[in-house]
């Protein structure tokens, strides 16, 4: 049976070759059933002719197709539709979405509790979102200059790097850790990661089955939660204080997750006291304590507190550092400092997450590291950030007086704020009502695992990010929470 | 009990302050049993004398060692050491290495089993292993532009930024998708991640749980396998001829992981027929199938094959793509394009595993897509990679003639070499011997999952990549294997 290519359906301006356009002609015909299996095609010089093309154009797409598999040929013969090619599937029906079944893994099902964030909106004003950055403050010369100079000084060759991270980073990070943390580890030790956040998660990978108790400071950071959630891990939840995490609810389990230098998000250092019970818990139980050490180059009335990774003997801490908070949260650089026995585990994980964290990256970094200039920055931002903080708790006593009560500023980029005239059921709405008028506020309630906390007054709780801001900004965010305020009064007869 | 502070170790000239050096002495006293709990400290006036130091520099090393819970102080009373330091650990003995245990979850314990690459040595003076990229090819100045312009357009506040990938990067994709492989998708559907093993392991920790089975091509991509592995999969590899995988194979299972464009490592096309068989049974099966579209621009004789996705109608594929054989394998930079029903899931799961893929990079990429420079880019790099296959296969015909098989030279940036006269057994020993002497060379047997197949002669084979070499490198490589080839002759007879 020799089928002619009459009646083809129109072509889609985008197709873009004539060859393309016959491969499809042809596809479609065999699809509407035109070419039975075994169906000779045209030759070439009749196709050709048809479409008004040159022999070599419909010899190409014969090409093609036979090495698509659509069509087949024995020397010298004309081309045939593939014997191998059953049924039609370019006409099958699709199946109605509803009726699509999607399956996930248990990990998957559990990451259904979680929801992403919503995208940003463009109405607010003034934004005390924790975690943003001012793009003002990045050093952007001394980054472009250490890219370009990465770019420019590429080996021969472009390979996959070292999982671990590249050699020249883990050893100008050896050397900052100790200058800046007193942590003293070798180079083999550290693994640079994507941010800290992929450091957490190498972590609950590659140190929770399924059913593992993870010990967690109440309140605490939320994605740290939902990675060990997400690993199956089930979360015990410690009051905090002001020394820090209680660590007399310690027992039995796999992990514990600690901020110890600066609370996230209530500010309180971990006693010496607690961080001797903590070790000396991990060791005894054979438990690894992640060291989040999220914003320790912020620290302002007194000296940086030393890494509990500094008084540990047992191999029980992984320390976990970032640049989230000194350069950009858009860069995603961080590191872990990991027991050296653990080195290896972490670099096939690291590997089998996604090879190594991007070559450039890793050499502006160290180039900034290296040359001094990233400390330099951290002195400059350091500086810059105490100014906003001296705004916003200004701003603070001066607007807001008693109505607040203001805990962890000694350290970091945000500060907690207690609502003393806000009980904690209006904060919801009182979070709608200031993104209403154009003020981003972020709750504290969130970051409770467990809504029962000794330690947790019944009022509304606000963690404020200054680092974004302007102190202007600071004292117009600050002047906007006040007029919201002033509609949760303490009773309505203060009116008028 | 007052305890003076006489006596104090010598302290290293790194300690950086005189108040840093204070804490560390009194804390080691304290760790030295010499201040027992509760025990009043020097006044501020003696210890400044002693130091020959300011009072305020005592005063400030006081209250860091009471912000660390070190001391704890009374109104007016002189700090005391704090009750809540139960006992010493800067004393403590160290466990000797050998007694601390190091456990790790299931999945830390499948990671056991695989090995990280060694080091890339010096000696090696031409290298044919796939994956390298020369950085010649690199487009240098267009990236360094496109970097900075994005540094320098940076808003007013960094931001964590969307985990399914920036929305530029992913309207240029899908544009990109569209032209080049006639993917059509809607941008939602696409997730940016870094690079295509970061996609693959997004699957397997999205769809997989211990046990579910994988099919994979055999043999097939080795971080692939391990990728499904580490999940606790069960692999079911298939045989590969001259059509691809053969479906025949084809049960219950939960994925299907296939290179369908360029069969890694041995180059066929899936044809049509098995296409229809591997979608037709991942709609029976809810199996999803991965599309590694790993190297589809480079296609020399013959058009692009249209990917496996586009005849995709139950939302069973998830293609897979990357920039590592177009740009660089260091940037880390890939795609997905998910059912839009896995959309959200896959955006979770970035997420937890490092929030988004650098913005930098991502921003670049977008304004390559945007602007026509990645196509012309690419272009250049086929031209380019085009003249060294025909360097390579020229020089494997010319030098080694029917001492070797080639398959597979259609497309990608590799070939595979069948050495006619080695048998397998000896493809060790070729690969070390060619290394003594400065040749790289890659074995075909890692990457069968399952030694024996249907398809596989008895004889060593060789994976020869050939996108970081010259034309000279080449030529020189292929003699230096003729070398290697001399001594591996049929029989030692045919010696001198």
């Amino acid at each position: 049976v020799v089928v002619q290519l009459t009646g083809i359906a129109p072509v889609a301006e985008t197709e873009r070759s004539v060859t393309r356009r016959i491969c499809k002609a042809i596809k479609a015909q065999i699809g509407a059933g035109r070419f039975g299996l075994g169906a000779r095609l045209p030759s070439t010089r009749s196709l050709a002719a048809e479409w008004g093309v040159s022999r070599t154009t419909v010899t190409a797409a014969y090409e093609q197709l036979i090495a698509e598999g659509y069509l087949e040929t024995r020397r010298g013969a004309r081309a045939r539709v593939a014997q191998s090619l059953v049924r039609d599937i370019s006409t099958k029906q699709r199946p109605a979405p509803e009726r699509i079944a999607h399956r996930l893994s248990r990990y998957g099902q559990r990451l259904d509790a979680f929801s992403l964030p919503p995208t940003p909106s463009g109405s607010v004003n003034v934004d005390f979102r924790y975690g943003d950055m001012s793009a003002a403050d990045f050093p952007t010369l001394v980054w472009k200059k250490a890219v370009s100079a990465a770019l420019l000084r590429r080996p021969k060759r472009l390979r996959y790097g070292d999982p671990n991270g590249s050699p020249e980073l883990r050893a100008a990070l050896q050397g900052y850790l100790w200058r800046a943390r007193g942590l003293r580890c070798d180079a083999e030790q550290i693994v640079v990661v994507n941010g800290s956040q992929q450091g957490l998660d190498l972590c609950a990978r590659l140190l929770l089955d399924p059913g593992d108790r993870v010990f967690i400071e109440n309140p605490s950071y939320n994605l740290a939660q939902q990675t060990f959630i997400a690993a199956g891990a089930e979360l015990i939840p410690l009051d905090v204080d002001r020394e820090g995490m209680r660590t007399d609810g310690l027992r039995d389990a796999r992990l514990a997750y600690v901020t110890p230098s600066h609370q996230f998000p209530l500010g309180s250092v971990l006693s010496a006291g607690r961080r001797q019970d903590l070790l000396a818990w991990a060791q005894r139980s054979g438990a690894y304590v992640i060291e989040d050490d999220y914003d320790s180059e912020y620290r302002f009335d007194i000296g940086p507190i030393p890494a509990l990774q500094t008084l540990d003997r047992a191999e029980r801490v992984i320390y976990l550092g970032t640049v989230s908070k000194t350069l950009s949260p858009t860069l995603r650089l961080g590191y872990l400092v990991v027991p050296a026995a653990l080195r290896f585990a972490f670099g096939k994980a690291k590997r089998l997450a996604d090879r190594h964290t991007p070559g450039l990256e890793q050499e502006a970094l160290a180039d900034l590291l290296a040359s001094g200039a990233y400390e330099r920055h951290v002195r400059r931002a350091r500086r810059r950030n105490g100014s906003r903080r001296a705004a916003l708790l200004s701003a603070l006593s001066d607007i807001l007086g008693d109505q607040v009560t203001v805990v962890g500023a000694d350290a970091g980029l945000h500060v907690l704020v207690w609502l003393n005239q806000v009980p904690r059921a209006q904060e919801d709405e009182l979070i709608a009502r200031a993104r209403a008028a154009g003020l981003g506020l972020h709750a504290i309630s969130p970051l409770y695992a467990h809504p029962v906390s000794d330690g947790r007054p019944d009022l509304a709780g606000l963690v404020m990010g200054y680092a974004s801001l302007s102190e202007q900004d600071i004292e117009q965010g600050v002047r906007g929470l006040k007029l919201i305020l002033d509609h949760f009064g303490p009773s309505p007869c203060a009116d008028g």
